[in-house]
């Protein structure tokens, strides 16, 4: 149905990324140079933000809409969102929704990105409530984490269905074949977890029966998020921001106690020195901006939010990616595997009409 | 009431710690030589094992008492606590509980230290449930989790005594003079986490307003873990589970990724060799027999359990670390905290006769 899907070769000149340039750290200019390199790589992108400050990064792929007023830093995003329709993010997420483009990319952080996807993309049919994805950069082996922070409490049919949509988008976009999906809990054996995991343990391997999508491993343990045992790993949205933190905290300790090691004497700068090149491609590994941020699923189209310290390389990235995903039709892909599996929240008859996908 | 309790330097020769010298994965002789050496350091310690295996360390203040059945490796800890009473970790909790010994060390794992700390040591009276704290080995910035296992379920009570558990122990064992206190969530703002989270948060307030023992620091998120704000963190047993996991994972992640980088050439060889001796430090740091292992609070009598793969010098600090908590009377300082404050579990009067200390 949408553009580029089953076509992503002769398709991919046809799609269009709306992508909001407000809210990253190093300022607007920074993510309209990503916007140009992407565009340089063959996407087209719709880029809305201050007009002044885009103006230096032009390429015929890249139109840029005058829209400064910026939510990215609101203390109420999606009262924000609700009240500033000529806000950038917004008019990006219009721009979506009207099917002029086909993916989002927000630079403003994943509350407004969430509130804008919402009101204007809205909920995918079907989908009980969007997840946020993050692919961590695990050296060799990368896995997907969510939900990291949508949905601090959540209910079975909603980890279900999680599970899918981080199957799709592993699939779709991290070209991972044959996903590995594990339910993160305090043990590997079935007896762990709270009620709630045990529960929803039992209901995914009844749908997991039922699909191609993801072979499912079952529970997996905190340290599995760098074991390789799963490429997807399904939790409630409390948990998995904790964990992304945990990860985050733990992996900048060590650096930075390795770096004060290699400054605390002559003979150990000089092996620090030594050292440096062959620790070169581990950092590269774990440098986030390769995996173009977190990753919002359930909406009609795919939302990137790439972390607002990046610099063009990340923003750049996500702009690749969210391209990708829309080639994929990573929405339909997830939407039709739910329905086989039996997943899909059920619809009232009168509510139908009005959940139409709003960009054929 | 107790022997000791206020007078840590006379009573130190009178306490006992009774070791269950089962379970090590380095078998029961390394756990003898553990508990030799805290003998040596002037520790009273009644060592359960195979008599046959322990008889090669002897100290004076070291006394084997013959116990060659270990419930160590049972699928079902609390039903072989319950049908094994001359298992080496039941001998060894009877003894606690009859006053003989005043702490208990278990190398049999926390399953079996539970099931026979609750059977037989049993519940303080007004604690709601027993919890696992982990003193994490994070270098500069220790800090104590807790629950790390023991219930994967909670309601805000439960985390509100974790709070003060956490702080007691922290203060009499690890030397915190006034314990600063979190609570894991997803943000550090009061709109974050939970329902239960916001509870908790909120009769937290409450009754860190009506102690001396800590400072409330409020909500912390996963990487605080790291980063000293608190000495304390507090969380359900599921979360505090995946929590140490996913430390434990990242950690080796690094460190097998640095030995790889110091592998990968002549050059780099040679700066791993010259980086060595100042990483030592940082690689003390982390060392978690440096922490005695796992602590099992809100039973009548401390319970120190260290992790198997621990060598002699880990089970000689857990022995240490168990008379310190038995010299400062980890129980009862816990219990007047959580009396001042109002958070003790109500024991209906009927019960009170039977929930009377059995260790006077």
């Amino acid at each position: 149905v949408l553009e580029g899907s089953n076509r992503p070769t002769d398709g991919a000149r046809e799609l269009v990324i709306a992508v909001d340039a407000n809210g990253a750290d190093l300022g607007p200019g920074e993510v309209a140079a990503g916007a140009a390199l992407a565009a340089k790589r063959g996407v087209r992108v719709l880029l809305f933000g201050p007009a002044s400050e885009l103006a230096e990064h032009r390429h015929e792929r890249l139109e840029v809409i005058d829209a400064p007023v910026s939510i990215a830093k609101s203390a109420d995003p999606a009262r924000a969102a609700r009240s500033t329709p000529e806000s950038s993010i917004v008019q990006a997420a219009q721009a979506v929704a009207s099917g002029r483009a086909h993916a989002l990319v927000c630079g403003g952080g994943t509350g407004a990105a969430l509130a804008a996807g919402l009101f204007n993309v809205g909920r995918q049919p079907g989908i009980y409530r969007p997840a946020l994805a993050l692919a961590l950069p695990v050296p060799r082996h990368p896995v997907t984490l969510l939900d990291v922070g949508a949905n601090a409490e959540v209910r079975t049919e909603h980890l279900v269905q999680f599970a899918f949509m981080g199957a799709a988008f592993a699939q779709a976009v991290l070209d991972v074949a044959h996903p590995r999906v594990g339910l993160l809990s305090n043990g590997r054996e079935r007896t762990r977890g709270s009620r709630l995991l045990i529960e929803t343990l039992a209901e995914l391997e009844q749908r997991a029966a039922q699909t191609q999508l993801f072979k499912l491993v079952g529970y997996v343990e905190g340290d599995d998020v760098v074991s390789g045992v799963a490429d997807v790993i399904v939790t409630d949205g409390l948990t998995g921001n904790i964990v992304l933190k945990v990860t985050e905290g733990v992996s900048q300790t060590m650096i930075d106690a390795i770096k004060d090691a290699a400054r605390s004497s002559s003979l150990a700068k000089l092996g620090g020195a030594l050292l440096r090149p062959a620790l070169g491609g581990f950092r590269a590994q774990l440098d986030p901006e390769g995996q173009g941020g977190a990753y919002l699923l359930g909406l009609r189209r795919l939302a990137v939010v790439p972390h607002g310290r990046f610099t063009r390389e990340g923003f750049c990235q996500a702009i690749l990616r969210a391209q990708q995903g829309a080639q994929q039709d990573l929405p339909a892909r997830t939407h039709k595997a739910l329905q086989q599996a039996g997943a899909l929240k059920q619809v009232p008859l009168s509510a139908r009409a009005a959940s139409l996908p709003k960009a054929q």
